[in-house]
C-alpha cells in the first residue's frame, strides 16, 4: 500500500488496476453525492445559464448561498468545524459535478471551497479555525483569496503588500493593492499575503471584510470568460489585523500559498470534467438532430471523429483524477494512522502528490478548452451564438490554463518537482534511468511478444513511453545539472511526456479494472478510447522527445538517443485509430450523450 | 510560365524561387497602398477598438463610409466602373492590412467587397454592373450575401428560399429566411440566392434592401466575437426583384455562390494576417516589459517559445498567402491575353487556384486563432481581461474557422478538388504517385548528399513529403475510388499533409529568394522561421500520414507504406528547433515588434 500511494512513483513502478480507484468504484453514498450536485446544477443553474453570462453577480451569490443550504460548501470540512468531513474523492466528486453548467459558479464555488477556507482548515490555529470554517462551511460567510498583485503573478512571493506591527504588538496594519480577486464583491473574509519587514518570504492573514477598515475595491473587471465570476480588485490602506489572525507563522506565507495551489489544482482539474461531459452531451445531441445533406451530420466522418476525441479526453480525465484523488485520501489516512492530526496529513497528502496536481491541472484544462473548441465547429454557425452553449463553455475555459499557476508554470513544475524528490531521494529515478541506458547498449529483442491478453502491448507501451521519459529526463539532468531550471522549452517538451504518460496509463488501468468486472465485449468503447488515447500519447512522447534529445545531444549520443526514442515509441500491431474512433463515435452517438 | 501557375501543380512540380513572389517584392506603389492602409488602421481603427468591443454598429458603419472615401473598398474594381482596378496582389494587401485592428471591421468590410459586391462584377451583366457597382465601390452603398439559412449551412445548395415568377414575367417573388447576414444592419443591396421552381441549383439575385418590398430583420445576433459587425436574420416576404436583376442564369447561383467563396476564402486568409502581425507585437511588447523574478518575462525560455512560433506561422502565412495572390493574378493576365474579358479571367483565374485558397483559408484561419491564444497566455491573467487587446483577437479569430465554409469543408475541398483535377487530366497525379511506388520498390541511396547549400536538405525534405503525399493520397484513391468522399477521417488526414506542404514550401521559397538577395547572413532569422516550420511539417506530415495508411492498410502493404512514410520524413541533419526558437526570439525581443 505504501509503495503503491508515493507521488511521482507512477513513472517507475507498475502500477497495478486493482490499486487504482476509478469512477466505477464510487460507493453508494458518492453516487447519492453525485446525484445530488447534479440535480442542483441541473434544476438551479442551467436553466439560469443566462443569468450568469449577463453578469448577474447577485445570482452567483445567491446560488452559492443555496450551494451552502445544500452542504456543498462544507464537504470537505471536518466534523469538528461544522463540515461533513468526507474524503479527497468526495471532495473532488462535488467540484467535478458542479462544474457543469457555468465556469462563473464553478470558480466562485471552488475560490471560496478551495483556497478561500482551505488555507484555514489546514493551517489556522483551533481558535482561528472555531471562529472561521463553521460560518464558511454553512455559507453564512464566503472567502476570497487575496495573493496576486499588479506585480507579482506567476512571482507570487514578489507581492508588495506590506504588513506593520503596530506599536503595542496587539495588530499588524496591512497595506496594499491584490488583483484577481474572485468572490471580493460578496466575500466576508480573506486570505491575505503580506510581507512583513524585509522578510524573504510573505505571510498569510485572515482578514474580516469590513469597507471601514481600510478596505476598498475596484468595480468589477470585465472578463473574457466566467462572467458572473466577481472579480475585483482589492485594496487595504493600513488595515488592522489582530495579531491572532496571522496564519502559521512569521514568513510562512508563501508555503501556504503554494499549498493551498496544490489542492487547488487537483480540485480544479475536477472542476473542468462535468463541463467537459456537457459540452460533449450537447455537441452529440446537435449532432444528431442537425441535418445536412439529408443525413444527420453525426454520419459524417468528420463530425464522428471530434465527438470521438472529445469523449476519450473526457475519459481520460477521469480515469486520472480519480486515481490520484483516491492515491491522495490513501495517504492522508496513512498519515492519520501513524498519528499525524487530520490536518496534518491532509497538507502532507496533498504535497506528496503535488506533481500529479500538476500534471491533472494542464492535462485536463486543456481537454475541456480544446472539447468547447470542438464544439464550437460542430455547431458550426450557431457555435459562435450567444444562444447556444458552445462559446461560454469555450470562453469559461480559457481561464483554466491560467489561473492556480498557468500551464507553463505547472508543466515545468511537473518535471522540476519531479528531479527535486529524485535528488532527495523520494523517488528513485537514476537507478531506473541508468537501467535504460544499459537496455540501449544492448540488443533489442526481436522475439514475437505474445499480446493476446487485453491490454498486454499497450501496458508494454506505456512501460517504454516511461523508459523514453527517463532516457531523456536523465540525459537532460546530467548534462544541465541545477541549471536545467533554465532550460525551459526543455522543460515543457519534456514535462508533455509525462503528462502523456500519467494520463495515457491511468485510462488503461481504469479500463482493465473495468473490463475484468464487466467483461471486454460490454467494455468496448472504453478499450477504444483507452487505445486510442495511448496511440496520441505515443505520439507525442515521440515527438517531445525527439525535440528535447536534438536540443541537447549531438553526433553519436543524439543518434543513440533517437534510435532509443523509436524503439521505445513502436507498437507490434499499430491499431486503427479511425476504427476505434468508429467504435467510440457509435456509441455517443447511439446514447444520444456521454456516457461512460 | 503556364506550367507553375496552374493550381495544384505545386505538388508534382519543382517551383523555382525566382518564380514565386514575396512580400519583399512589393512594388513603391503597393507599399504606398500598404502605408497608407496601415495608417488608417493606426488612426481610425485601432484606438477606437473599445467601441467595436461594445457592439457598436454604428462606427462600424461610419468606418466603412470612411473607407469609402479612401478609396479602399474599390481597389478590386474595374476602372471603367469607378474602381481602382488593381491587381489580385494589391486586394489581398488591402485586406491584409484593414484587418490589423478589429475582426469587426475587417469582416464588414470583407463581406461588403467580396461576397457583397465581387458576384456582380465577376457575374453580373453590363447593365448591373453599370447600375450597381459604382455605388459599392465608393462606399454609397454596402453590400450583404444572403446565402445561409437555419436549414442550410455548409448544405449551401439546399436553402428553401423561393423565387417565384410573377405571371406577366416582369419580376420574380422571393421569399425566405436567411441567416447570419454579416453588414445586414446597414446595407442598401443583398445578393440573394433562390431557388425557382424545383430546380437541382439555387439562383442568384441582386435585391435592394427597402423594407417596404417585404424586408425584415431580426435583431442583431449575439456572438462570441466580431461584436460589433452587424449580424441579422433577414426574411424576405414576397420581395419583388425585376427579372433583369437576376444573376448570370436561371440555376447558376450554386455556381456563383461557390466561386464567391473561392476568391473569399483567400483574401480571409489575407484578412488574418495582420492581425497576426499585430497580436504577435503586442505580445512582444508586454514580455519585455513584464518583469516577473526581477526579468522581463521576455527573457524565459517558455515565453520565447511562443514568440518564436507566433512569428513563425505568421511569417509562413505571408509567404503562402502572397504566393498564391500573384499565381492568381498571372493567371488572370495570362487568360486575358488569351482573349477573355477581365470578367471571365478573374472567375478562372480564381477557381484554377481553388485547392490554394482552401489550403490557406484553413491554415492562416488557425495560425491567427493560435497566436492569440499564446498571446493570452504570454499576457497571464492580464490576456483574460477585456482591459488588454488579446481576448477581442482571439474570440475575432473564432469566426475564421467557421465562415466561408468550414475548415473541416475546406480540409475536404482541398483534397477533393486535388483529385478531381488529376482525374479531369488538369493535374497528373498518377504519374508522379506510380513513380513514388516504384521508387519504394527500390533501395534506398545510401550516399551522404552534399547539404553545403542554403536549403538544400529542406528543399529536399519539401520534395519527400510531396512524395509520401502521393504515396497515401494515390493508396487511398486506389482502395476506395469515388467513396473517398465518406471516407471523411482519411480525407482530413490527407488535407494536413498538403497544407503543410504548401505552407512550409512557401516559407522557404521566400526565404530562399530572399538571401539571394540580402546574404544568408542578412536573413538569418528568415531562414531559422523557415526551418522551423519545416520541421513541425515533417512531423505533422509523418502523424498524419501514419494514421491514414494504418486506416486503409494492412500487413505487408501497410509495413511498406509505413517504412515509405519514415524515409519521406527522415532528415539527414536534425535541425535543434530549440536554437532556431532562440534566434527568432532574439531578434523579435529586440525589435520589440513583428519585424519580418
Amino acid at each position: 500500500m505504501e509503495d503503491i500511494t508515493r507521488g511521482g512513483q507512477f513513472l517507475i513502478k507498475e502500477t497495478k488496476c486493482e490499486n487504482v480507484f476509478t469512477p466505477e468504484d464510487f460507493s453508494e453514498e458518492q453516487i447519492m453525492m453525485r446525484d445530488s450536485v447534479k440535480e442542483f446544477v441541473d434544476k438551479e443553474i442551467w436553466p439560469n445559464k443566462d443569468r450568469f453570462e449577463h453578469k448577474d453577480y447577485a445570482f452567483t451569490e445567491a446560488m452559492m448561498r443555496k450551494a451552502g443550504e445544500m452542504g456543498f460548501l462544507s464537504v470537505a470540512v471536518p466534523e469538528n468545524y461544522g463540515g461533513m468531513g468526507m474524503g479527497f474523492v468526495d471532495t473532488c466528486l462535488v467540484c467535478d459535478y458542479i462544474s457543469g453548467a457555468t465556469g462563473s459558479f464553478s470558480t466562485a464555488f471552488g475560490a471560496h471551497t478551495g483556497i478561500g477556507t482551505m488555507p484555514i482548515t489546514l493551517y489556522g490555529t483551533e481558535e482561528q479555525k472555531q471562529k472561521y470554517v463553521p460560518k464558511l462551511a454553512s455559507g453564512e460567510w464566503f472567502g476570497a483569496y487575496c495573493l496576486t498583485e499588479p506585480g507579482a503573478g506567476s512571482d507570487a512571493n514578489s507581492g508588495k503588500t506590506k504588513a506593520v506591527l503596530s506599536e503595542d504588538g496587539t495588530h499588524y496594519k496591512i497595506t496594499g493593492q491584490k488583483m484577481w480577486i474572485s468572490n471580493a464583491g460578496f466575500c466576508s473574509l480573506f486570505i491575505v499575503f503580506a510581507r512583513i519587514e524585509d522578510d524573504k518570504n510573505i505571510t498569510g492573514f485572515i482578514v474580516e471584510n469590513d469597507p471601514s477598515n481600510g478596505i476598498s475595491m475596484n468595480e468589477e473587471e470585465h472578463k473574457l470568460g466566467i462572467r458572473a465570476s466577481s472579480t475585483r480588485q482589492v485594496f487595504f490602506n493600513e488595515t488592522k489585523v489582530p495579531v491572532e489572525n496571522m496564519l502559521a507563522g512569521r514568513g510562512e506565507g508563501f508555503k501556504i500559498a503554494m499549498n493551498a495551489l496544490n489542492v487547488g489544482r487537483i480540485k480544479l482539474a475536477a472542476a473542468c470534467l462535468d463541463a467537459q461531459r456537457r459540452v460533449t452531451s450537447n455537441a452529440i445531441n446537435y449532432a444528431n438532430e442537425r441535418i445536412q445533406f439529408n443525413t444527420p451530420i453525426s454520419s459524417f466522418g468528420a463530425i464522428r471523429y471530434k465527438l470521438a476525441e472529445m469523449a476519450t479526453s473526457a475519459y481520460a480525465g477521469e480515469s486520472a483524477t480519480y486515481r490520484a484523488a483516491k492515491d491522495i485520501e490513501n495517504r492522508i489516512k496513512i498519515r492519520e494512522a501513524e498519528g499525524a492530526t487530520h490536518q496534518e496529513a491532509e497538507l502532507k497528502g496533498v504535497e506528496e502528490f503535488a506533481i500529479e496536481c500538476s500534471i491533472l491541472k494542464v492535462a485536463v484544462s486543456e481537454d475541456i478548452q480544446n472539447c468547447a473548441d470542438e464544439g464550437i465547429q460542430i455547431y458550426g454557425g450557431m457555435g459562435f451564438s450567444e444562444d447556444t452553449p458552445m462559446e461560454s463553455a469555450w470562453r469559461d475555459a480559457r481561464i483554466a490554463r491560467i489561473y492556480e499557476g498557468t500551464n507553463e508554470i505547472n508543466r515545468m513544475l511537473s518535471v522540476g518537482m519531479l528531479i527535486k524528490k529524485a535528488m532527495k531521494g523520494h523517488v528513485d529515478l537514476l537507478g531506473p534511468a541508468m537501467k535504460v541506458q544499459e537496455e540501449l547498449m544492448g540488443i533489442p529483442s526481436f522475439d514475437t511478444p505474445d499480446y493476446s491478453e487485453l491490454f498486454s502491448e499497450e501496458k508494454e507501451m506505456v512501460s517504454k513511453l516511461k523508459k523514453a521519459f527517463l532516457m531523456v529526463a536523465g540525459a537532460a539532468v546530467q548534462k544541465y545539472g541545477m541549471d536545467l531550471d533554465s532550460h525551459q522549452q526543455l522543460l515543457t517538451a519534456a514535462a508533455d511526456m509525462l503528462i502523456e504518460i500519467y494520463m495515457a496509463e491511468s485510462a488503461i488501468l481504469r479500463t482493465e479494472k473495468l473490463a475484468k468486472k464487466v467483461g471486454e465485449d460490454q467494455a468496448k468503447e472504453q478499450i477504444a478510447m483507452s487505445k486510442l488515447y495511448l496511440y496520441k500519447a505515443v505520439d507525442i512522447v515521440s515527438l517531445r522527445g525527439k525535440e528535447s534529445i536534438i536540443s541537447f545531444a549531438e553526433g553519436d549520443e543524439q543518434r543513440m538517443m533517437l534510435m532509443g526514442l523509436r524503439r521505445f515509441t513502436k507498437y507490434t500491431n499499430m491499431p486503427n485509430i479511425v476504427g476505434l474512433r468508429e467504435t467510440i463515435a457509435s456509441k455517443l452517438i447511439a446514447a444520444n450523450s456521454y456516457c461512460f
